[in-house]
């Protein structure tokens, strides 16, 4: 069955249906607005989408981890403010040739990652449009304070969960279209079309009041770091053997090379600093975490710039190639 | 100068500097999300978008209106809720080769809806696309209780605000792309192009506690009915000769004929049903408001579905057309 078939109303009681709805839902999905509670005095709020061509393309991406994807990478930038994601909105535009079974994929990688990080899908709205485009708007909570870019100091220490790169990988291999996949392949593969925001680790981490300054990986660790440098005021030390590397990873490139560490994009890491004071509390912190989180280097003076250093203590010249938009 | 070279940091630092931050923001435009304050326990949470070629076309749409229409037809569901806007995020996709001082347009008419609503842009983001397209989320506040679309009775009276079918003949009129045009013709075009929420009055009904059941003219009055209708499982009867219309409207029609208040959508009124029982209040009240208010009809028995009738008593048949964006 084709979307045309079941019209617009139709599409969105499917929706309605596919994505059950949580506690703090005073009305959801069919009025002019949702109305929610909302439980703490201060709130996040953000945006993403996801088009077709642009950011995904349908040869290669599952409709079922399209939809998970387009909610992780909105509940990435909750994490990346320390806070707890509590609602979001959906605003879909779909070819009138699009399958209904396409639609149910997709509704069901969204409902995953809606019920694997307790959101609840309030409303939205659907137009028809040439191509796919997805627009996830979050609420959350931030009940801690929100770590902001901005509150880095010289000295502190840069951290990084999980590893790094895995993403850009996965998408050169998901590129290439193969029916078969290694093990390290569907691995790296699945960083890219699957991320798992770290809701848990964001939010742990401002309860605690260790970090000063966070921010999610989103366009390249470069790229992410400059935009902390710039809001802290600061410049950067990197470590390229501290950049932490999945062994499938290592695997797939055959060296200890972090090219794609430090240029790849969407990862949905998070990198943040913490004063060297605070050190030994982390240190017992991060055995809490499932995630690992390593050391990848520190904040220096904002006019040392950003700098890779390897083992040997030589300054590494990284090409950048962080993404602009709009850049030609 | 094309927006390639501005790239999109210097875009999102012109679109901060074009609209102030109001209060309760405790972090706007240039983290990973913002930060706000929340100040009543229940929320209002919306979103719409505006593509071009399906909801606008720029060969007769001002950029300045549309920045004004972008965040008005938003704000326009929080008046439908009985609610009051305090932030919004936007989220642009634009072709890499936009002008710059069409931005500059689109900026300041978004700031000027912001302004006249006293709402803050407070996050969103850009990307690169083919066409422009324009998604806003707005979030608001419900401080009298949500007013829904499913608590009419039968025997409520039905309500409008303002007059219908302007929105639909200011389209026509643009279409024709004409430098001059007669007064009336401005009047027409200037509702299509800059609709008014009525924030204010939706508000003032939630706060009296006079409204069962309310809706925003965005699709046709016809249509919007039916999803009241469906909502409250009544009927509905609708006098045609009692419909709000404008002096522009009967001179530009040359007749008292409704058809396009019936049918034309995006008039962004508000229509909603009162129990006879409060019909007095709702006169007292409606000498304050600057927007005219007029009994349009009232909710019947479900299963006599939505009637128009004339002043003869005749019911009307009227050709159902409003929207559904995936019927071919």
């Amino acid at each position: 069955m084709k979307l045309s078939d079941l019209g617009e109303f139709g599409l969105i009681e499917k929706i309605r249906r596919a994505t059950p709805q949580g506690t703090g839902v005073r009305l959801g999905i069919g009025d002019d607005a949702a109305w929610v509670e909302c439980r703490k005095p201060t709130l996040l709020f953000t945006t993403d989408g996801l088009l077709e061509k642009i950011h995904f393309n349908l040869q290669w991406t599952s409709l079922k981890n399209l939809g998970w994807k387009s909610l992780a990478v909105n509940l990435s930038d909750i994490a990346a403010m320390g806070g707890e994601p509590a609602y979001f909105l959906l605003s879909l535009g779909i070819p009138v040739d699009f399958k209904v079974e396409d639609i149910d994929k997709f509704c069901l990688g969204l409902a995953e990652a809606a019920s694997e990080y307790g959101v609840s899908l309030v409303g939205g709205n659907t137009t028809a449009s040439e191509r796919l485009m997805i627009h996830i708007s979050v609420m959350g909570y931030a009940p801690h304070g929100a770590i902001k870019r901005s509150g880095g100091k010289i000295g502190d220490d840069l951290y990084a969960t999980g590893t790094l790169g895995d993403s850009a990988l996965g998408l050169k291999i998901l590129k290439r279209k193969r029916k078969r996949m290694r093990e390290i392949e569907r691995f790296l593969a699945s960083r890219h079309e699957r991320p798992s925001p770290r809701v848990d680790i964001g939010k742990r981490l401002a309860k605690e009041g260790l970090a000063t300054a966070m921010i999610d990986v989103s366009d390249g660790l470069i790229q992410d770091l400059t935009h902390l440098c710039r809001s802290s005021h600061v410049g950067a030390e990197i470590w390229s053997d501290a950049i932490p590397l999945s062994k499938a990873y290592r695997s797939f490139v055959g060296k200890r090379d972090p090219i794609y560490a430090l240029n790849g994009g969407e990862d949905y890491e998070l990198v943040f600093s913490v004063p060297q004071k605070r050190a030994r509390r982390l240190d017992r912190l991060k055995r809490l975490f499932k995630t690992p989180v390593s050391r990848i280097g520190k904040f220096v003076e904002a006019k040392k710039g950003i700098r890779i250093i390897n083992s040997k203590g030589e300054t590494v010249t990284v090409p950048l190639s962080g993404y602009d938009h709009f850049k030609l």
